[in-house]
């Protein structure tokens, strides 16, 4: 019998810093070589799996898996594809399963968020069910932030301090420009469903009168006429204002207002995000100039002003996986729990992948202001750890010197499975 | 008679290290004590001329202004506010020498772009019709790369690296997520008139296939079909696509795509840019699913991720612009003249502002791949050096420590001048 193998797998929208995890897994796994045979990743995540388009990581020099520490996005390759419930997607759990037993995986090692810790889950059950010994860990990740228990989850602090830097950025940029030319300033974040990375743009400022000037959360049903005031006000007594908008707000019939009324000459919807249709209505209503971004991919992926403290944890659940794994701990993964706020110190816990799955953790009601447009101080003392230290990469060029894996697909044993 | 002052006053949209120029002047003049009296800085550019609102930079710390070199945006306020010619602005070019005079300005220092050249031009010769002597010289910059004369516009080398280092991060991650989900990121960028910012992007990619894909430059006509056929071309060869357009993209009838299809359902106009236009022209013909970041203000004030070439350059022509003020040298700019590119080596030399005023430098068609859409080895030559090192701001508590002046008032001396 050969030494079980371990395989990894990245699922979901990729981070800064899950190529960090990777990293810790994989360096981990090679310091225990009289229990782990070969490292494999899979392509796309469980679409690799399930495809038997597997990597062979043995193949990339140490330097390059050190290298992924300071490379964003998903070195492997991530994918969107949610396997749903066991009824349903039977013959998928069972193919992961054969394609494991094939290639001796005795260890799978899945880096996601909600829904990878569901299937990690149920493939744990399903392995054991089909008599194919394999422990099953979660890695956590995702910069929604909203994974249960966990005190954050990795990827959030680097988006968190990119939004916070960037908001106090343009602030000073918009403030300069306010006398004759742009007074109101809408930076559109992510947080579809959870406020968390708009909440984060409220470090940039410190006191009172500092920007973003306002926060628009998903959590609070956008009030048209209470928002232009609140805009009207901050010029009149700042001279601009910053507007932070997260992508998932919404009206009180609760439609996103990305779709409330961008359609464009010939009616194809959704040109625009929430923050240009927030900066028109400021146009239309007050007629401010303005100005409006909107960062995408550029907030999850700027490994560049990346969070130290958000590094590190990256770095530790990876290796924490891996000794949950040699343990023989069987559906968990490796979460966060805050010892103190300032300074913040953690330490890495083991959770029940089944308390974590399909649990959604929401932006604390405390942690919003009363008016609802910006955060308290208990949010302040959650999140100000999370941004501590930078942590660059190397430069070649004038450029971040991110790495690119050789990728060798592992043979494959098995017959086709078409998706 | 007292001792000359110098005033020093910022134009038009800021960058990354204006106030780094302004950090050298304020730094260089107070090296002379004997020959130079207070440092005044005008608020909101001209318009703080106009209205004899003027700064006085000696109750500014010896710190505070040092902390300019690494503070993003303008500190003392820019303008939009452009004089136009003798015959139709001579009432406010006679009070800007009215104000000047009363303070014993006899030093004059703007820093700006195209305008401020032009502004500054004739206030020399406005100054000296009247009586007033007073040297007046141009300190350049522009993140639009557009001065004549000049290798480079100071702040243009840090908006680079920006659109440089982000281009490439965003599209490791869209290679993690093509498989299965977005396939095209739209990146767009600054440049209405000319496609510096957009060439920049190019430097992402080093080798055939890297990201990014393709640029759409405002000097090339926007052809749809042919940008549709390469999309496709990319997807299909690369797995997804990366591309970086510039705001200031028109049709082949002159027309801005940002215009050109993006009227709301309630028939606002300008909701979306030429980002988002581009994205769903795509989305529309090829069905791949996308993203689109518009990173706007971000992009010219991140300081965060400044190139040192650029901070040394821009502090190099505000020191410069001091001691040609000393050296009695009347309408002139200091500039830069390059040495070599790899290195890339410069000098400080002296334009007449007659030379450099109404001219405008637009990118060589040298520069343009010939299919329009990527940059030649030319173009990676003249960039390159351009983005070379990172001159980091320090961080306090996970946020850059930028400097906020006290920027007080200088008492007043003469009646109200109403804009």
């Amino acid at each position: 019998m050969p030494l079980a193998n371990l395989l990894y797998a990245q699922s979901g929208g990729v981070t800064a810093t899950i190529n960090a995890s990777a990293s810790a897994v994989i360096e981990t796994a090679r310091k225990y070589p009289s229990r782990i045979g070969r490292v494999y990743a899979a392509r796309n995540g469980i679409i690799g799996v399930l495809r038997e388009d597997l990597i062979d990581t043995r193949l990339e020099k140490p330097e390059a898996i050190r290298a992924l520490r300071h490379t964003p996005g998903g070195a492997f390759g991530s994918c969107r594809f949610k396997l749903k419930s066991l009824e349903q997607d039977r013959a998928h759990y069972e193919r992961v399963v054969e394609v494991c037993k094939a290639h001796d995986i005795g260890y799978f090692l899945y880096n996601g968020g909600n829904d990878s810790a569901d299937t990690t889950h149920k493939l744990s059950q399903v392995a054991e069910a089909l008599g194919h010994p394999m422990i099953c860990v979660g890695v956590p990740k995702t910069i929604d932030n909203d994974l249960a228990l966990t005190d954050v989850c990795p990827g959030f602090g680097s988006v968190a301090k990119y939004v916070a830097v960037s908001t106090r950025e343009a602030s000073l940029d918009v403030l300069s420009m306010a006398e004759s030319s742009t007074k109101v300033f809408v930076l559109e974040v992510m947080g579809r469903h959870a406020g968390w990375i708009a909440a984060a743009a409220g470090l940039a400022g410190s006191k009172e009168g500092d920007p973003p000037h306002l926060i628009l959360f998903p959590e609070v049903a956008f009030d048209e006429p209470r928002f232009l005031a609140a805009v009207k006000s901050a010029v009149e007594k700042h001279g601009y204002c910053t507007v932070v908008v997260s992508e998932g707000v919404r009206d009180a019939q609760g439609r996103f207002l990305a779709e409330a009324g961008s359609k464009d000459a010939f009616g194809h919807v959704q040109l625009g995000g929430a923050g240009p249709v927030v900066a028109e209505k400021v146009r239309a209503a007050l007629g401010y100039k303005y100005h409006w971004a909107v960062s995408d991919y550029l907030q999850r992926s700027a490994r560049h002003i990346a969070s130290k403290t958000d590094l590190d944890i990256s770095l530790k659940v990876g290796a924490a996986a891996v000794k949950l794994a040699l343990a023989g701990k069987n559906a968990v993964m490796p979460i966060v729990k805050r010892l103190s706020n300032r300074p913040y110190r953690y330490e890495i816990v083991t959770a029940h992948l089944a308390e974590i799955a399909n649990h959604e953790r929401k932006l604390p009601p405390a942690y919003i202001r009363e008016d609802g447009f910006g955060i308290t101080r208990a949010a302040r003392s959650y999140l100000e750890g999370l941004i501590q230290g930078e942590a660059y990469p190397p430069y070649i060029n004038g450029l971040p010197d991110y790495v690119q894996l050789k990728n060798r697909a592992v043979k494959r044993r098995l017959p086709d499975y078409p998706l």
